[in-house]
């Protein structure tokens, strides 16, 4: 398959062996708390099925062979800056990419999601999954290589999903609603779902290294499923899972010498912001339902926030969802940094249109004491 | 839509055929913020899978016509009460009965949930919506008297979803993971949305009226996926909604010529409670990812609450799962009532016995000031 070449009117630095400096670019400034001439912005999901280009290069491709192609997997994750002009390129994978390159029996089953050969439940069970090798993660180093190499002064996000989301799936078996049965072992069997958790955050761990060692300029752990936790339980029995996923990158270094922004996203509610914080992240994901100025207050203002404009909105008149936009950009002011982006991932079904002209409004968008 | 009028025995007449006064039972009590014995207790979904004499008598037959068949629907919800002596029966239905039961092209697929003919997004087919009839509750009707005949003394709760989550499937056209369709009519089309929820309000009422005329002492109205809303929009585009169902229930009078306490329960955070309770509950249902003693710090001392076990606890060795229900039942105290309940329904999966034990622990629990 030939793919397309970097699109004319967003020229990227010229490929040399050693990434490009991302530090002064406006997504690390803001995620440090240094103010920069514009607000960044980048979606959750931003590669993927929205974009025609994405769905031309996937055809007859299934999507773990997809995030296992480095060229593939590279030029996705590079599409999205090309047509949008967003400030990062996130690195196209998914959560179960390590799972599947340490040889775990992991499927991703279109229209339902990850579908693991057999649940995860016992002692047994955590203690024969297979362990995951430097040599295995070799496609994504590649990939990351090839797509910091095309980005230039762009930063790419690495990308990994938490032990709690990752648990949740491999206890399931596959997707479920209220991932009743992770909870169900965390409160029978405290010490197997503690192996599994820790087992996750491992694989967690060696994914991002590996993005970062390649070229990853800054990081961001997703944990999709940590709202059907209480806050609570997630101290006990998930944070030092994530915690350790977060830490395994504090002795990393970019090619300015600096450390590595650690964003720390889960899709809940205000109420679990602190925790998500104190796993050690640098910046904080908020989810679509909290007002922003509330995540603020709660964090504090020298926190980095990220965020968080409901996807459903992408749907909407466009003054609606502008109008929207600047509530959020405002109330972002007084945080330490702010990232713009959707308080959940970009729906497969949104008009890409809508997102470029997102783009644009973010950036055109003044602050009144900036 | 026109709402079963009132019976002309109710409110008042204590004829040979009404059903018993409920007013002394623990649950009812507890409703009202009065003293009682014993803290009362019921589950949410506890007639259900679960119990093998429910898959006996539901082998061979639909949901939705176990649901339309009085004598099993009556039986189906006594079978937990006689076998577990909870304090309540829950009447045994679905929350697209009311649709159904009016003409709308709807079934519950076994494993996957309820699923329109077609989804409703527009104004036109809003407006298409068939009205429900007083003639078309009869069925209704027929399951509530034949259940409260049985029950005697144990009040019925009567029944029904809320119009966020009823138009949330219906706008999908099915289930859904983020309810993002229903958010997005919200946001482009505030009109067509607000005819939409409050013909869903209008389905929800007349099948409530129907099921307290019939003899249920109290009703629940069930949200499953309000957590899918800030509070800010749950406020603007659904709140109304949810008030006119528990209004239209506000004039109806049990035997004992009393209002009919109305308990709101649903699936979301803390920062939601106090929107459920000024919706117009008398109660309020908590989720169980929220400590039940924060949850009657922010809904005030004079609302009796429900709740809140973690259903994954039902699998969890019984020392543990005790001692949970020993710190609600501990919070529960310092509320107006408490009735105890899981904070989500209960799973097909659980060993009927474990709930059975868990009727008799809360029953035998001695309160410290009583």
């Amino acid at each position: 398959m030939s793919l397309p070449a970097a699109h004319p009117l967003n020229p990227v630095s010229p490929a040399s062996n050693a990434p490009a400096s991302t530090a002064d670019s406006a997504l690390v400034r803001a995620l440090r708390g240094e103010s920069s001439a514009h607000v960044p912005v980048w979606f959750m999901r931003q590669a993927g099925r929205s974009l025609p280009e994405y769905r031309t290069v996937r055809e007859g491709v299934a999507m773990l062979d997809a995030c296992l192609r480095p060229d593939l997997a590279a030029e996705i994750t590079l599409q999205p800056v090309r047509r949008h002009h967003v400030d990062a390129a996130v690195f196209f994978s998914d959560i179960v990419v390590p799972l599947k390159l340490a040889g775990v029996d992991v499927d991703i089953v279109p229209g339902r999601g990850p579908v693991f050969g057999s649940p995860v439940r016992t002692a047994a069970a955590v203690d024969a999954l297979p362990e995951l090798t430097a040599d295995q993660l070799a496609p994504i180093a590649e990939a990351v290589r090839l797509t910091v190499a095309e980005l230039g002064g762009t930063p790419l996000i690495g990308f990994a999903g938490a032990p709690f989301t990752l648990a949740a799936y491999l206890v399931e078996g596959g997707p479920s609603k209220d991932h009743l049965a992770a909870r169900a072992l965390m409160f029978a069997e405290p010490e197997v779902w503690e192996r599994l958790v820790m087992k996750m955050a491992d694989y967690s761990a060696a994914f991002l290294r590996a993005q970062v060692l390649a070229g990853a300029s800054t990081v961001q752990l997703f944990d999709s499923w940590v709202g059907s936790l209480a806050p609570a339980v997630y101290r006990a029995h998930v944070r030092p899972a994530s915690a350790r996923v977060l830490a395994s990158v504090a002795d990393l270094r970019t090619v300015d010498a600096r450390s590595v922004p650690r964003i720390h996203f889960g899709l809940a509610g205000p109420e679990m912001l602190c925790d998500l914080r104190d796993a050690g992240a640098d910046a904080v994901g908020v989810d679509y339902r909290t007002e922003l100025a509330d995540a603020i207050d709660r964090l504090g203002l020298d926190v980095p926030v990220q965020g968080n404009l409901d996807p459903a909105l992408l749907g909407a008149p466009s003054a609606v969802r502008e109008a929207a936009a600047d509530r959020i950009l405002a109330a972002g002011q007084r945080a330490a940094g702010h990232v713009f982006n959707l308080g959940h991932g970009v729906p497969p079904t949104t008009d890409p249109d809508v997102l470029t002209r997102l783009v644009a409004h973010v950036h055109a968008w003044e602050a009144t004491e900036r």
